[in-house]
């Protein structure tokens, strides 16, 4: 690098060498990282990159950037119910970068690696042209053939999703309009509830196991409940619908829902919400949400899977009922 | 993305969708592909990141930058003895992005596809800050345990590197500064050889299993030959020494090398020659060199490993030699 800053070989010493305690990362001094699946398992690989100023802002925490970074990929590890391995980072860095930021970035890193039980294998870092950007590829592991993939929805299966749905799209809201709180007569533990879950998506892993034993198909809520439920919809050629007044909510998100209808439904549609959305054979649904609230990791069940060819229906109340952004939700 | 240009979905499947030939791909339909590992079979893992201005020049062709950041991944995986398997890409498109561009730049992914025997196997598409950047993780796979890594050099091994040395540096030369090759007498078609080093690497893949069969210790020159001697030496805890006047040299180093020492010296320890450099116990040097020969991928021995601690030493018909960068190689 440049300056007084350490260069490259320093920095891997220093900062990553740490989070690669894998064997497999040969302590990152090689060129490339060593990987032994796990006999009968399938490898399951998935890339998520985020950029300063389009997925996060620059100012936040260095360490809420990093996890950030790691949580959406192992998100998609979770949702197709795979045990994370390890991940692979490339790590552009700013022209502004210090040594003190990327420290605390690593801090995090670290913290997430304990929690999630994940090694860093191995990566690149380099120069950025301007902002801040992170390219993680995370590797899980699931018994061979086990994959829970978007198109295996039958109609009979009923809907789940785990956690609260739009917290991170209004607590988006309210980093961009800090007077969005305040206007709608949240409370301070409401706008921490939506600011937090916005920083910090909670990837669902302990739900991995639950969903390669029951879930027909699965992924997780990052385009928006509603986007999501039409990418099964379409990749198992099924039609869902939803009741809306099933889908999981804060505090915060039942109170948009009462005092901005118009503000609820964008949110609930907002996105970045890492839950996972499955779809069960109604047999196995009670158990499917007995063993995950044993798990420490309620779901609810919000619709159904129906004869169709794609098309997500929602309903409130027993009656249809269509999705207006401008709005709220419209009855016919 | 923004504009009348294609939202993601459509990027998706009109232009990565047909790279992802892979059944493990799941068509990019999925939000992770799968991949089956080979019985008996380790997976090896390597990202390298490439940024506009920084690793390429935005001006290059589509398809060059396109090949060059899946070819210096490959580079890593041969000097490794791993055979492709497949590769996950993230692509940060700067704001001016057309679809002109990106077409060209997945044919060039196609082509090189085709070339080396590797798939698309997922990825993720976002808008840059800034310039575009390209982060490819690359999945190769070796029998288990036959990984060659930079640590196995012993005293007494021959040293081996692939292909010339220096061209790519002499290349980067003649783009920063055009009057390069005529202020030094380059002809055309010497100056044509290394312009095409730089832009696209030429991985040696066709080595890898040479690499497991024979090799000691490898890693591809990337930062620069004695910059990665010193790689090997230091990981390996051994001294080498290498004759330079057996570095092989394409005639327009061979040309620098008598007009300019300087120059020669400086484009030698360059980098960016994505060659393999290898150590070779002596008994299996000639067999080595035979097989390469004959798998039309020549090596020169340049070399060889000694007792140490990890310096690197040069020599010149028979003598000592300091690397001195302002005035070519200096004798003692």
């Amino acid at each position: 690098m440049d300056g007084d800053r350490p260069d490259e070989f320093t920095l891997i010493k220093r900062y990553f060498a740490p989070l690669a305690n894998d064997p497999g990362s040969l302590g990152l001094t090689d060129d490339a990282a060593v990987l032994t699946p796990t006999d009968g398992h399938d490898l399951v690989l998935t890339k998520d990159m985020l950029a300063a100023e389009v997925h996060f802002f620059s100012e936040d925490a260095p360490e809420a950037i990093a996890a950030k970074a790691l949580r959406v990929n192992l998100s998609d590890l979770a949702a197709k119910g795979a045990r994370p391995r390890g991940y692979l980072m490339g790590l552009a860095l700013p022209a502004d970068w210090t040594e003190a930021w990327l420290e605390r970035f690593c801090k995090g890193l670290a913290a997430d690696q304990a929690a999630y039980d994940v090694q860093l294998l191995g990566g690149d870092t380099i120069r950025s042209g301007n902002g801040l950007l992170v390219s993680i590829t995370a590797i899980g592991e699931v018994e061979t053939g086990k994959t829970v993939r978007r198109s295996g929805a039958s109609p009979g299966d009923a809907l789940f999703v785990s956690g609260t749905i739009g917290d991170a799209a209004a607590g988006l809201e309210t980093r961009l309009h800090p007077q969005f709180s305040r206007d709608h007569d949240l409370t301070e533990s409401e706008e921490q509830h939506i600011l937090d879950r916005y920083l910090l998506p909670r990837p669902r892993t302990r739900l991995a196991g639950l969903i390669t034993k029951f879930a027909s198909a699965a992924l997780d809520v990052s385009d928006g409940l509603i986007a999501d439920c039409g990418h099964m919809a379409k990749a198992s050629a099924v039609d869902i619908t939803i009741d809306l007044d099933r889908i999981p909510l804060s505090g915060a998100l039942q109170h948009l829902k009462v005092k901005v209808p118009q503000h609820f439904a964008r949110c609930l549609n907002g996105g970045d919400d890492y839950e996972i959305l499955a779809s069960v054979p109604a047999g196995e649904a009670a158990a499917f949400q007995q063993s995950a609230q044993a798990a420490g990791c309620p779901v609810a069940e919000i619709g159904r899977v129906e004869q169709g060819q794609g098309d997500v229906h929602l309903t409130e109340a027993g009656k249809s009922v269509l999705l207006d952004f401008e709005g709220g939700f419209r009855h016919f």
